[in-house]
């Protein structure tokens, strides 16, 4: 393991988050907001600790996926602690675990919330969390590579280690370049979705924070109401683009490449549309007496079908209170999440459609012993590799959710509560059922269920595996 | 595929059914019941038929994996679609998808009811009840293989699709004497608990039917009240006796044959002790205040962690009503279930030791890419094949739940109730929580629902891929 490289990188990234501390200053300049104050001390005291310590250029460029998992894995835990700092000095977040569950929800793109009233936070306070949506949506350490010119092999094993999907593509033969183009297109569609909101007539700051958490499918809003409390415009407006976000964003690198049927013949993007369209029509036959118009009733479940698909969690109805098959709906897209390389979590559609097939290819072999099968994606076979590793990524996730639900049940609150719960953070969607619901938060759990469902927001925005091999004793020993 | 060998199997499977049926006729003459009549008419109808049907012998003696798996899974299929049969003749039962539901729930050794009073059934009814639980628990289709000598290939395709488990054990270099040797033990240690119950002061009868049920981890009883009905005494045999069928069988060939070595070395035993007794501590530190002893919390507490880990789903209290935390434990322990070759339901131990170790031989090829590991249980190396399996088999079992659970929803019940019928069903324990906890039933539920149940407990009882291959178009191609 090789440490000072590691660390390097870590004040590397908390020199970085001492920067995006100063953008809520900027917003408190504007508004006079005094909270704005704790947000300068904290940002201006990451920057100097960060700039002095990545002063000191590692020993060896030794590199491996380990390091990349591990540099990973601590930089979100890092960006976590740090950014709830100001919460805590202004007083607006009192409790300091408190602070940390919501700031990881936001750099997590998850949008659970220990807030009882979202509107009494302070502009800055608001911006900030939303902006946490936005970069931890692409990744902080993507970011960084695609800002910072780093050399070396590590920016392969952090893209990996912070990409989601089971592969990361290469878009062209150098990651830094790749991270740069994928920012850039990350840019555009936020560019066009303020232009969009603008147009809808928001105001210039709600439309900025709203975009933020919209793009990096976070979920976050500035209102009690979530989206709700905006026009039927911005709810469509929002559906489109969450429903963008939710994309792999290599695929749109395709078609800036003018290779639109690469885009158009990729199954993952396929499956996604019409998982989001059946339940999204199903829904709305449940809902149809619900709502005036079957218009209503669609553009309600739709809204929600994609919100809760592209795990963002945005909300315009409370939809703890729709049929109990819809919820079962809703909770199925919780677990199945956007596509790989999108901003959206869950276990993604590419490993749903790949452990399909694996399955559909073992029981063939049952049927055919002698045949010769592989698993094939977008007319390539793929690599009995990728396969065992959807498999072990399963089994983890199961089992997070498994000893998840059975630490946060010590509080006692009814089954579909903590299990909720769970499932909203562990997949970062945000709001669940019952307690966790649209209209409730996450205030009433214990110290403990809060850092439990804290990791659960950390391990399941970075698909577990960093986490599994920073809390591995070979990680760290010596061989 | 081989038709007429599965035709000839399943002639065979109706009337051995039909010699099942004339057994509570006997208890009905000795009691003077009247419903007795319903089960001659059916038994007699089923051995005429199934006699005619099976003079003709097949054709061909093809037989491969997959007629084995047809052949079970059809088979299981008839027993419950004939052994309704009597219970609505009779009237006890006047819908047949209810007398369905109640019979898969016997054979498949889930202990489901839809009667909202058992008590009021009669004894010729109450004992094929248990006897179902009892043939169920071995297998109906390794009982004839033991019986009847047939001779060919498909001894051991029929025993692995029936057997529980990700492998078969052979005993014996004949697989006919390895199911003889299995349903001689069995036997012998039913034998040893109606004496147990006898010397505990229960009646013949009870302590027959009750035997029936603890031994194949049934759970069906003749009292509204389940075991909590009988004496302590009665309860604590019972919780022995399941623990000792939730172990694999082969064990027990192993032990008669002086290598007690092999048994206690055994890691799937260890792991299925060391989990029931965690389980049943932590509990009872959770119900300690709830009895008036610490020894009576854990009575309790050690029955129905053995009752649900078994897939037994027998009560002594209503553990509905316990903590949430305790509840979340016996929730896990009804996905984990028993040791595999047992009676018992659920994903099987050695399933989750087999997936926990290909997860860490995963997450440690992640941390030494170079290195090249083993997942290896007692020792040997398990082959790729076999992980491959258990995963496969993860995948349809999780899908198998998302989907019964998103139908069962239809009937718009609570979440907790719709979850936990299906994990009751699916996992074989019959119990669950809320609606269809100890002191509830299925009764309430959709024919809709009810026929989704009833295919759970069939497909969880074959463990998924025989109902997978039966429905598979690749099956019934011609190659």
């Amino acid at each position: 393991m090789n440490k000072s490289i590691i660390g390097f990188l870590l004040f590397r990234v908390l020199q970085f988050e001492g920067f995006f501390l100063l953008l809520p200053c900027i917003v408190a300049l504007i508004y006079k907001d005094p909270t704005g104050l704790s947000f300068l001390i904290t940002g201006v005291a990451a920057i100097i600790i960060g700039s002095i310590g990545s002063m000191f250029t590692p020993k060896s460029k030794v590199f491996y996926a380990r390091e990349g998992f591990v540099t990973v894995a601590l930089s979100w835990i890092l960006l976590s602690l740090v950014g709830a700092v100001p919460f805590v000095l202004s007083g607006e977040i009192p409790s300091y675990i408190d602070a940390v569950f919501e700031i990881a929800s936001g750099f997590t793109t998850t949008g659970a919330s220990i807030l009882t009233d979202v509107e009494a936070l302070s502009m800055s306070a608001q911006f900030f969390r939303c902006f946490s949506n936005w970069i931890g949506g692409m990744g902080v350490l993507v970011f960084i590579m695609a800002v910072v010119p780093l050399s070396g092999s590590y920016n392969l094993h952090l893209m990996r280690a912070e990409s989601t999907g089971a592969e990361v593509g290469k878009l062209v033969p150098r990651i830094k370049d790749t991270a740069k183009i994928l920012y850039s297109i990350y840019l555009g569609i936020t560019v066009a979705l303020v232009i969009s909101y603008l147009l809808a007539g928001m105001r210039l700051y709600d439309a900025l924070i709203i975009s933020f958490s919209t793009m990096g499918t976070g979920g976050f809003a500035n209102l009690n109401a979530s989206v709700g409390g905006y026009s039927y415009t911005v709810q469509t407006i929002a559906t489109v683009f969450m429903f963008l976000c939710g994309i792999n964003f290599t695929a749109y690198f395709y078609l800036l490449k003018r290779k639109p049927k690469d885009f158009f013949k990729n199954e993952e993007i396929r499956y996604y549309f019409f998982i989001t369209l059946i339940s999204a029509c199903l829904i709305t036959y449940q809902l149809k007496d619900a709502y005036p118009t079957i218009r209503e009733a669609f553009h309600h479940s739709l809204f929600q079908v994609v919100s809760i698909m592209t795990t963002t969690g945005f909300a315009t109805a409370d939809f703890d209170k729709w049929p109990m098959f819809s919820k079962g709906i809703l909770l199925f897209l919780m677990v199945v999440g956007g596509c790989a390389g999108s901003t959206a979590g869950g276990i993604k559609v590419s490993r749903l459609m790949l452990s399909i097939r694996s399955l559909r290819k073992e029981v063939g072999q049952m049927i055919h012993p002698r045949s010769v099968r592989k698993v094939r994606v977008n007319d390539h076979a793929v690599g009995d590799d990728v396969v065992r590793s959807v498999g072990a990524f399963i089994t983890a996730y199961v089992a997070l959710i498994i000893i998840s639900t059975l630490i946060v049940c010590i509080d006692g609150f009814d089954f579909t509560s903590s299990f909720a719960s769970v499932m909203a953070t562990v997949n970062n969607v945000g709001p669940g059922f019952g307690m966790v619901g649209p209209t409730g938060n996450y205030s009433q759990f214990s110290a403990l269920s809060k850092a439990v469902l804290s990791f659960d927001m950390l391990a399941g925005r970075l698909e577990i595996f960093p986490m599994l091999v920073l809390f591995n004793i070979h990680t760290w020993k010596k061989n």
